[in-house]
């Protein structure tokens, strides 16, 4: 038996707190469990009735005479520790904390909340919350709606955690409309014990859980948030709102790639990489979820869209195509077949347009024609109610057609409101339906690439032999020595420590003689400014390459002399830095972090003079969704910057999506330092 | 007195092939005319009833004794014809055609488009359609709804112009329910004579339209388009959703130019340069709509959040922040006067959390204080409805402060269903409201975007003295041997012959002396292979730059002939192609088409080999809204990439948008043909 089946399992309710006010909380908690016909007993605790919801009310819990599984905690915030001990000594098992007042409080709010998780702990009981609107089951086992939701969420497939109450009610709100069901829901509050990552667990083998969705604020564990999410997401999709990554906090971080993996791209990054399907809004969370709990993955990328309307078709033809998929190119016996059954004026090409006559009976045939096209693998039928012929019926034969085949069905209705009303109460297991082609495309594009990611090969993991000991030493003598930048020889010599081929170099003070290095180095080389400070050098001139003698060397020199000198630099600088003259070659970027939301953390891109500019280009102009996907281009090939999370955080290059990056510096001689 | 007020102002109206059928269009047209309250006379006309609707019926439109000015036909489509000579017999001014089996069937419904529209312009009749849904007006003036739609609209301030009627119908549903009210609307069907050019220029200085919402398919004359959405967008705010870019024939173009000027990227640039705000879905459409039709533009970036739930908040700053504006940093001032008004767990930073106690009160004066903080351009309050507090009582107070400010106050309404019907009909003139954060923040930035355009110099108009003749000569001679690459002689003709700075060069024929052109050239020079059909030269090894010396261009030339051989194409060759070897620079791409469907572009951007692939990689993996915006970078500065629509299509630079362009390739020396 886990030990959250207390929280959502449970034969026995204790509401402490229940109250008769309408409206208020421990009021609308127990009508609501009463409401949604809880299958257990309830037990409401509050000394000052003797009864309520015509139900017998205890003065406190232990006053109860039958076992108490779970108890929701609404009573004010001084007495919620009270309340808890009595449970503790009860025996009970769970608890929902539902009062606010602690760690969201500060000052004695988190004091307040340290008790309160000793006292879950002493006890071993699970905790919901504090600060949270309470939690749903809706199995076939049981009936349990322990939140003050206003509305009655529906039963179905979605497993819901919600890191914010008030989305959490939007949520209910909005799913109730589409015809979204759930399994499970938990508002977590403020996850003094239950928090995302358990409840992925829980969720995880659930049977009546068919799709996960999360509104999220913050990892609380990357790694294993990481590790879970990745196998769940191979077998049940996890679609999540992650949100709160803009927050200033994120951009203070000043280092090339301490900004970069800062923002958002890092969010997008981890959530890529481990499957999680990603949206910027609760709408398309709620339209995502609508899609991933009703439809089986597609084969492929081609869809078929069948419409009695050009406009709304030709717009899912666009957004089809923005999303990278592909309008499906129908057989010649498809469009025979379609001929048959169509008026002359209609459209048997992709598009599918059956023209405003369109009935149910046509719907169902030509669905079923289309569907039965080998290269069509996922169909958009578009309905637009006319005057004459009724929604429901088209809705119901698209719905009767579409579960004759392991193809995705995503309708779009445009019809009047109280169509949306009446479908989940007239149709059982309806198609997806959505009010716009856009939002039926978007989720079409997700699923498809959810079928490609669920048969990605999971990698193997590859682990380099590497000269740690030598480079921590370096390192640590420079943070002891007060941190700054890394002299040229302590870089080469890190990067020699992890195996890096590395260009011939030499560092030279200002007085010491040139030549002689360069010779040593050997000609052709590249002549460098050297200095603590000078980060940026070829901005200010303190570069030259393709050196080929002497004669160049001297010129070289006296050229960066006047250059930094004019820059004002100079005085700064504390010699030379010779190497040699690398190959023409792909320059690039790579970055190593441990992040304190996301985890370790690699970056890999495009480098040299570009990176530094298109990187803060990109953080600050691209859209949300662009950001991590933006392929920087150099030369013939594409090198896509990617932030890779690395599987265990004690070092070593130890996942598997590094490969195809190691892959790829190994195909580099050398290593240039810029 | 404008011609089209025959179609929206008429004093009486004839509905031919009006029925008493429930559900046919021919009754329901009336039955609307009729419930909508049509300020005038409405005559029904069909031979085969007394009366309809109550009303006495005509046989024909002649019959009818008293002056027609506008007939709806609605009769099959054969006789489509014979009404609408009766309509020019009878001195009717104004068709709106309902019938289909007109041009979109093709065939003889062409012809018959073709009859009809002789007889239109015979009579001097306006027309609107034929196979549209009807026109509505809806304002102080005339109160007419000839359409079919199943929805009664609401009056309010926003035309809007539909290429597609079941899109028409699905904005009528949608915009009800976010109390978005129309002045007029028009579906305009085929276009046989009223298209969206002829309504821009009727709502231009319509004193009840203040928006306008276009669903286009096409431009039909692009060059009007511009200028007229150029000009009304200045003064009146145009939301459009343009559809159908995507359609396979636009990306059949195959020049680079041409595959680019066909994409998305064009329509985009078209509607950004004349100030149309460009969305992607019909659900945007409405939000957009809503939102500039009932706020005023803000003065600055500034958001300020309210709110009473944390997460909610948190998406809002997310959504503001990815779309470029910035979190309002509220004065010491309105921190202290939101202290003393909010409870101590408050939050009084901006987003200010009033936390959920917080009701009608709390939001009139917080919302107060937060408008009048002058570091605030415009407010985004958000409500999720706890227990106990009223939802209207709280929109309706956000209203009543938001009249006093001259700032735009977007809401963000989380409630349950009920209370989006009820508040159009409890409030007049409610805020924009929003179900999700996202929403009212992408609403927000457009807002700041078109404040932004509506103040940016119109710029001046500068024509170049060009050559015109002697590049004219060379393209037809050109084109009459049969097309093709031009040659590297011809296409320095071209430029020379406007003016641009060119490289000193020479052409060498694979037999000629290669020294003799180089010292006329002189050194340092660049060699590149010459041949018609050799395009991508470096690619194949064909270009040497740097060459010092006569003994540097011997070598060249073998390394050269080497390469060229090797890839298989040096029987393609013609001869060397010697140049001054440029300083080193910035490389631009810079192409001028007519495109059939946008008119005449220019596109400007980083040239060189990062230009086609990159621009490639653009259209391929770009979503719609990246494509237009995605900024280049090379070196220090940044070169937008972007397709400049040209004021006058024959000809010449004459289009302000061009100075920018012009101003940066006067900053090039010379320019070195790739």
């Amino acid at each position: 038996m886990n030990t959250l089946d207390a929280i959502f399992k449970p034969k026995s309710i204790a509401i402490i707190g229940a109250t008769t006010r309408k409206g208020s909380i421990g009021r609308e908690i127990i009508h609501n469990l009463f409401s949604f016909e809880f299958n257990g007993m309830i037990f409401p605790v509050n000394p000052r009735y003797e009864y309520i919801h015509s139900t017998k009310a205890y003065p406190t819990v232990l006053s109860i005479p039958d076992p108490v599984d779970l108890a929701v905690i609404v009573v004010p915030k001084e007495h919620v520790l009270m309340a808890a001990e009595d449970c503790g000594r009860k025996g009970v098992k769970g608890m929902v904390i539902i009062s606010a007042g602690f760690k969201e409080v500060g000052g004695e709010g988190e004091e307040r909340e340290e008790q309160l998780i000793e006292i879950a702990k002493k006890y071993g009981i699970r905790m919901v919350g504090p600060n949270c609107m309470g939690v749903i089951a809706a199995t076939p086992d049981v009936t349990m709606n322990a939140t003050f939701s206003p509305s009655t969420p529906r039963r179905g497939n979605l497993a819901f955690m919600t890191q914010s109450g008030a989305l959490g009610v939007a949520i209910i709100l909005a799913a109730h409309k589409l015809n979204l069901g759930f399994s499970y829901f938990a508002s977590v509050g403020n996850k003094a014990d239950v928090s995302a990552v358990d409840l992925l667990e829980y969720w995880e083998n659930d049977e009546h859980t068919g799709v996960i969705g999360l509104y999220l604020e913050s990892f609380d564990d990357p790694t294993r948030f990481t590790e879970l999410s990745k196998r769940i997401s191979k077998h049940k999709p996890i679609v999540a709102v992650k949100s709160g990554t803009s927050a200033a906090g994120a951009r203070a971080a000043s280092s090339h790639t301490g900004s970069l993996a800062g923002l958002e791209v890092a969010a997008d990054a981890v959530l890529r990489q481990c499957g999680v399907i990603r949206v910027g809004s609760i709408g398309d969370l709620i339209n995502m979820v609508a899609g991933f709990g009703r439809s089986p993955l597609p084969k492929g990328d081609r869809v078929g869209i069948l419409t009695n309307a050009g406009g709304p078709a030709i717009m899912a033809a666009d957004a089809i195509e923005s999303h990278g998929l592909n309008i499906a190119e129908l057989s010649t016996e498809t469009r025979e077949r379609l001929e048959a059954i169509l008026p002359p004026e209609a459209s048997v090409h992709n598009p599918v347009d059956m023209i405003s006559g369109a009935a149910s009976k046509e719907y169902a045939e030509a669905l079923e024609i289309m569907l039965s096209d080998p290269g069509v693998d996922l169909a958009i039928p578009i309905f637009v109610p006319p005057l004459m012929i009724e929604p429901l019926g088209v809705v119901r034969q698209i719905t009767a057609i579409a579960r004759q085949y392991e193809k995705p069905v995503l309708a779009v209705l445009m019809a009047e409101e109280k169509y949306y009303d009446m479908i989940p109460r007239e149709i059982e297991n309806a198609v997806p339906y959505y009010r716009f082609p856009e939002s039926a495309a978007m989720v079409a594009a997700a699923l498809v690439r959810h079928k490609i990611w669920s048969e990605k090969p999971a990698g193997k993991v590859q682990t380099f032999d590497v000269d740690r000991e030598t480079a921590v030493a370096v390192l640590e003598k420079k943070h002891k020595s007060g941190g700054g930048y890394l002299s040229p020889d302590d870089v080469y010599t890190v990067l020699r420590a992890y195996g890096f081929p590395l260009c011939r170099h030499a560092v030279v003070s200002l007085g010491q003689d040139i030549k002689e290095a360069a010779e040593k180095v050997g000609y052709p080389l590249v002549l460098k400014i050297d200095g603590e400070s000078i980060v940026h050098k070829s901005d200010i001139g303190g570069v030259e390459v393709g050196i080929e003698d002497e004669e160049d060397l001297c010129e070289a020199r006296q050229r960066i002399e006047a250059n930094v000198s004019s820059a004002g630099m100079f005085q700064q600088a504390t010699g030379y830095f010779v190497q040699e003259m690398a190959r023409p070659g792909r320059e690039i970027i790579l970055g190593v972090m441990q992040d304190p939301k996301f985890g370790p953390l690699l970056m890999f891109g495009m480098g040299g003079k570009y990176f530094q500019t298109l990187a803060c280009e990109h953080a600050c102009h691209a859209g949300k969704d662009a950001s991590a996907q933006t392929i920087f281009h150099s030369g013939q090939k594409f090198n896509r910057l990617s932030l890779f999370p690395i599987g265990s955080p004690d070092g070593g290059c130890s996942c598997s999506e590094m490969m195809e990056t190691a892959e790829s510096l190994r195909r580099f001689d050398r290593i240039a330092m810029g």
